[in-house]
């Protein structure tokens, strides 16, 4: 279920930027137009009407088009209401536009160099989100922040880290930052307000309402990155506490916007994130499914990098394993994807039963007794980068089956929320790293995830980046993430009796209720 | 011929600012739309729409509106094309707002600070321009700034003096300057190129393109006036490199854009700038009349300011002056309306001929032999300051009718350019310090100015001042600057020979052609 996160999935329209050839009239003692003023004139004859520019590029741009004796080539950005003009070139063909794409993770920050005429990506880097130093989780952070010189901390040293990313990004491209001309930037709520400054603790207070949700397009060298001079920003909005920019970013990456039949945009992080709908109409959740999934909590949980277990395979008769290891090393630990399927095939070799206990009738060479009580050995000593073996208890798989329950539980009222059935989804995305590496087979047999055709799910990557990416090579998206963002309504998921039971059932594998997974056979 | 400077002339709008009290809705569940945006949208009903918050205003304006309990005044600020939200105050009665007008001379530097409300001068403060150290004439100032270094140099400068002058007006009013929301700023072309740090060079050479014309609406703190936070800055446009923003600011003072007859401004400095119009068209040149008539080139010249004789008169029979000293001290010299009184005045007793020759033919005690040759002892030591005499030499009178033909030419050429009498203009405006000090009747004496009912001129003042202080209080002049620039045309006063006959009649005193001049009599 892998992307090619190279190709923009709906990009149809013109970049943000683009590269105007202009032939300025001479000026003569007839026509004393002003040097910008005559700029400002040619290109509102070629339609990019009307024009701005930074008091501060103003001597510069002059100075260029002296330099270029008038027949030049303008840089302009898109800005809504009105066009940038950026800078001024040489009118010489060639001399490639560059844009940024920034996905603001609360974990992970990640870059994208594009070449805005190719629609390539160049280069892309991840780098640790440094604010992980003030609280792991996003709360901390907030509480952190509270006062202003509290909050500058920390968006300092989140500026400071996209900085460097960013230079490295463009240093390993041989790429300069001044053939930079657009940064779009996607982040969830309180992402969004560390990076433009914004007080966050309103976020996680109710009635939890964020300082603004929408951010004017400004320089980038206003919000502190001064290596780009000649660049525009652009952060995604927010629709609320809840539903950031990177899930905007994300529903116009999956184009649930444009689809007549209804879909579904799964994005598993600390929360899971669902959004369901079509053009006309869009519903947004969020819920605690996540840090299981992505293997936040169990024992011998990881991240889908180097070193964890991804792919699990049992056989049926020795109930030995067999595992992929991610980077092909030794095993250090178990990732999402990883668990999912060691989860999904225990239960079809019948070690653990439909409550996810293990099955004490056989006799299994991996059960071990560990300090958590019953586990089963995945990995060997002689398997793992520590030299230790990798177990996974009964208090781990029931952990698991509590994230896998809880995803469960809110794609169904997501779905009755509106009357839909599973069964009206044309298609799902599943966003994240998490995305990309499940089998939605597995997740299907644990009952995870809805039992449709599997040919309706689609790993989408990180979305938010896609997102970011798309916006930068079509346009037409400002307008368009706008309508969205007008569009969502964001559903509070009440605790109730019928959530409540809803819970319970999904608690088992895959369900208590066995015709919601007619294809997933007894074991 | 004084004018009261504290009274805009026709100021009849509201001001660039405006107070807007406001009752944000309290969040809610229900209503989850961010602060900022709640309080975009209260504005928006108020009719005050599109607004725009600066990214690094926007934090403070949020704690500002959770400060005071979400019942506040807004002050925004007029932008044109929108309204720029400066500031969030306590939704009480009073809290004045102020604004500045800032006179960018190429000599002088004047502020003036005005409140909005009350449209009062509440102080006034005029301080030497700095960069007379790099060139008493703008043109060496020009050839010292051609590249970006230098400048920046004469940039800093003139930033820096005008903040420390801005910083004492408000010091010595007690007006913080976080009260301060509008600085309107008008200067000549290359002036205005300075303050915006734009190259100027291509001001003085040949077709005498601008680097810029017009400028938009900014912050004050984005061209270094950072102890501004809350404060836009408004920039004078130029029609071109001869006619400059000061000129649109005096148009404008002077109401020549709204007059249904012609009306004529005449501002004497360096140069004497003239503009004829009405509401319909507006023709404006410039020449070199200014020097002497502001009292720089005679001999004993010096400005209109303390020491200086601005009043004589003759005794038509003991041939002595009379004369009266700015600040009632000795004499120190002589300034421009000083010099037309005593030409005026030494025409009237005989004492010089229709040449401006000393007349031989009478016995005059106050006649000397100088280094120059004749004189005529204006002050005897006694009554100077340096214990010497005042004596105008006839090489003073030469040069000071040079000037006073120039000045008699210029307006001569620009009514005939349109075909109209001197005798159609219903008002003539004289700006500049010279304006407030000249008596009408002396100068129509000598022929400088034509031969019309006194009560058709008057002195404005410091018509640039006047002009950016008007706009403080009544935005609808940003528009009308706009169209009094696209209205006014330029004309270049062509050395030809049909000019230097108009000049060498204009030599003699009042003019060769006394028909021009009916109400002088022949001595």
């Amino acid at each position: 279920m892998n992307h090619d996160p190279d190709i923009p999935v709906r990009v149809q329209g013109s970049p943000l930027v683009e590269s105007v050839p202009v032939d300025l009239p001479a000026p003569s003692l007839n026509d004393n137009t002003a040097d910008l003023d005559r700029l400002c004139r040619s290109l509102d004859q070629r339609g990019f009407s009307p024009t701005r520019i930074a008091p501060r590029r103003m001597d510069e741009l002059v100075r260029k088009i002296r330099a270029e004796g008038l027949s030049i080539r303008a840089i302009v950005g898109y800005a809504s209401t009105h066009w940038e003009i950026l800078d001024v070139v040489a009118n010489s063909p060639g001399g490639a536009l560059f844009g940024l794409a920034l996905d603001l993770g609360s974990t992970t920050l990640v870059i994208r160099l594009i070449d805005l005429g190719s629609r390539k990506t160049v280069n892309q880097l991840t780098v640790n989100n440094p604010q992980v130093k003030w609280g792991e989780d996003i709360l901390s952070r907030i509480v952190f922040a509270r006062n202003p010189q509290s909050l500058l901390v920390l968006r300092t040293a989140l500026v400071q880290a996209c900085s460097r990313a960013m230079r490295k990004v463009l240093e390993d491209s041989g790429v300069p930052a001044s053939r930079v001309y657009a940064l779009t930037c996607a982040g969830n709520t309180a992402m969004s307000h560390f990076f433009w400054g914004l007080d966050p603790s309103h976020i996680c207070r109710e009635p939890y309402i964020p300082a603004a949700n929408t951010f004017p397009t400004v320089y980038a060298a206003e919000l502190g990155f001064d290596f780009l001079p000649a660049s525009l920003l652009y952060l995604f909005p927010n629709v609320g506490s809840y539903v950031g920019g990177d899930i905007l970013a994300g529903v116009v990456a999956a184009g649930l916007d444009t689809s007549i039949q209804p879909r579904m945009l799964i994005d598993v992080g600390t929360n899971a994130e669902v959004v369901l709908g079509n053009q006309e109409w869009l519903l947004a959740c969020a819920g605690a499914a996540g840090p299981a999934l992505e293997g936040g909590v169990v024992e011998r949980g990881m991240q889908a990098v180097s070193g964890a277990i991804d792919r699990v395979r049992i056989d049926r008769k020795t109930l030995e394993p067999d595992f992929r290891v991610i980077g092909d090393s030794k095993a250090a630990g178990i990732c999402g994807s990883g668990l999912i399927e060691l989860v999904a095939e225990m239960f079809s070799s019948k070690i653990v039963t439909i409550q996810g206990k293990f099955n004490t009738d056989i006799d299994c060479p991996r059960f071990r007794h560990s300090a958590d009580g019953r586990a089963y050995a995945l990995a060997l000593s002689s398997q793992t980068l520590d030299g230790g073996e990798i177990l996974v208890s009964e208090i781990d798989i029931g952990v698991f089956l509590k994230s896998k329950a809880a995803m469960y539980t809110i794609l169904s009222v997501i779905c009755r929320k509106v009357g839909l059935d599973f069964a009206d989804l044309e298609d799902i995305y599943i966003a994240g790293n998490f995305g990309n590496h499940i089998d939605p087979e597995m997740a299907v047999r644990i009952g995870m995830i809805p039992d449709l055709p599997l040919g309706k799910y689609h790993g989408i990557g990180n979305s938010s980046l896609l997102g970011a990416s798309m916006l930068l090579c079509d346009r037409t998206l400002l307008t368009e993430v706008e309508r969205v963002r007008n569009m969502i309504t964001y559903v509070e998921l009440n605790v109730n009796v019928e959530l409540m039971n809803e819970f319970r059932g999904a608690l088992f594998i895959p369900h208590t209720d066995p015709r919601l997974f007619p294809s997933v056979q007894a074991p």
